[in-house]
């Protein structure tokens, strides 16, 4: 049979477009003993990806010019020769951007039932879910009545952040890029929104939203964000570096932050963290999330594309702020 | 009695000058019952202080203009009422910048005897010795067989970093200002030694004097020795921030670092600290600094300038590398 898989066909400098992308057909052989085939029903689109499209060493290899990209993705075993991996399974793998494959059942998890869509293991029970748990529980170490402050809130790991934040008992501080966004949050009781694209002053705005300090950063955006973090965080606080989004189209380097002097002064922790390094808790993670999913104390919001030919598109909405929580394709009718 | 000092005339922008310090005499009354007398011996000039000169909060409140500067300093009682501090103790204080003070003995501590110059309770087994250990041992938590970056590495600070780090069992890579304080710490057994005045690239530099990568860095400068180090961290490296020497005289805010990814990419932890919190653990250093000074492991190494009329100098002298090891002002003839 035929698979449809989308390539990278050039590396992009800045925000990459249509034209780095390329969609073609490989044809898969027949599976053999111990192989099974899957059909995908989703698939991932995250920022970290555009990392990958640039050739350097990093905590995970490059994409390929020519191959198929990868990312988290939802299929549906059809045809199987692997006792563990019957027909009919839903697997979870990191080959996403193409429709079929066959797999040997190696880094594949079959995914329990839950009574949500398995599109969340994507989301709010997969990496950025576990991602904003991991920065606020073992990085940050964020204690109730502390004040935690999220960027980049309404994506899909800064959307779990801030209503983790204010499940562990902090008054939560957020920041987005439209009104629409704010008021989604604020109808989650997220306590006080920044839009920061009409804030005139980042800094200011959120010394205004949080006159008692930031406790706790969970970073996301980089650039006048962390600036306005650092001017505003408490002593002791301690920032969660997740992500630093807005510089990851940069075509030239980007200067820092002008006060990182802050650091001493208020004697701050600043860590980088990979949510892979943590997986051994995810269960933990997982079981505790899924009572929050089904009391409804976590709402775990989705923007869903359609078809695999939209998931350039996707992806590169994720620099344009096209999503409200997890960004996902949905790759069958 | 009539007591000498300098206090500060006027907050400097920038570089500060002779201009900025004005020296005055008061008047000390007799003592009284529950007070003495001291007659101070050394006084000590840190970098820190520049932060003092600024009217903001910081960790330690401003320097008032008018009064006399304080600092760390070494006295001799010379008359008592007080049974715990009889004539003669040496006693250390806050009380630097004055020839004489009068004392009701709160943060005054009675030195023991060491066979070595009081002055060095200002330096290697004062508050410079002890936040280079406190930043090796509980911030960076530096294992055997690591390798350690120093900045400032001939300084007060910087000079037992380095020491400590070798003491440690690390590799040990050093960055100063001139070719004579190069060659004195390779002297010291110090690895690899770059002058960041000479090197085209501080990040070139220490990659080519460390090509298996920096797992800890002692940082004390901030700027372009901060983005080198990013550059050559190696994974789960961490950077004790101690202070930040290139920017307190800057009049204008300096751009950060363009290459903060690092922190996530390599899962960075960079952690500032102030060493009166840890000074808990003071007892443990000085024990076991005491000893290596004894056996001659450590080196202690000072800059002394002449007289009170001098301070000023001698602390304008820190930021223009005037000093190997520790600046120290002598009071006395």
């Amino acid at each position: 049979m035929k698979a449809q898989q989308i390539v990278l066909a050039s590396r992009p400098e800045g925000l990459p477009t249509a034209a780095h992308f390329k969609q073609n057909s490989v044809e898969l052989p027949a599976i053999q003993a111990g192989q099974f085939l899957v059909k995908n029903l989703w698939m991932s689109v995250d920022p970290y990806m555009r990392g990958r499209m640039i050739d350097r060493k990093s905590y995970i290899a490059p994409f390929v010019i020519g191959e198929a990209l990868e990312g988290g993705a939802i299929g549906e075993v059809i045809e199987s020769q692997h006792p563990d991996f019957p027909v009919g399974s839903k697997v979870s793998s990191m080959l996403g951007w193409r429709s079929h494959y066959i797999s040997d059942g190696s880094d594949h998890t079959v995914l329990p039932n839950i009574p949500l869509s398995e599109s969340h293991f994507l989301g709010v029970l997969g990496m950025p879910g576990m991602t904003a748990w991991t920065g606020l529980t073992r990085i940050a170490e964020l204690k109730a009545g502390e004040t935690l402050f999220v960027s980049a809130a309404s994506g899909a790991v800064g959307s779990v952040a801030c209503q983790l934040g204010k499940l562990m008992g902090a008054t939560v501080v957020a920041s987005v890029g439209s009104d629409e966004k704010a008021a989604h949050l604020n109808a989650l009781g997220i306590d006080k929104v920044i839009n920061y694209k009409t804030c005139d002053d980042i800094s200011a705005a959120l010394g205004q939203a949080a006159p008692q300090g930031i406790d706790v950063y969970f970073e996301n955006v980089g650039g006048e964000h962390l600036t306005a973090a650092l001017d505003n965080m408490n002593d002791h606080g301690r920032i969660a570096v997740c992500g630093m989004i807005s510089q990851y189209n940069d075509t030239a380097p980007t200067p820092g932050p002008s006060n990182l002097a802050n650091i001493i002064i208020k004697k701050l922790k600043i860590e980088g963290f990979i949510v892979f390094e943590h997986w051994d808790h995810y269960g933990e993670y997982a079981q505790q999330m899924g009572q929050w999913l089904a009391t409804g104390q976590v709402q775990a919001e989705q923007t869903i594309y359609q078809g695999l030919d939209n998931a350039p598109s996707a992806f590169i909405g994720l620099f344009e702020g096209k999503n409200k929580g997890k960004m996902v394709v949905k790759l069958t009718d």
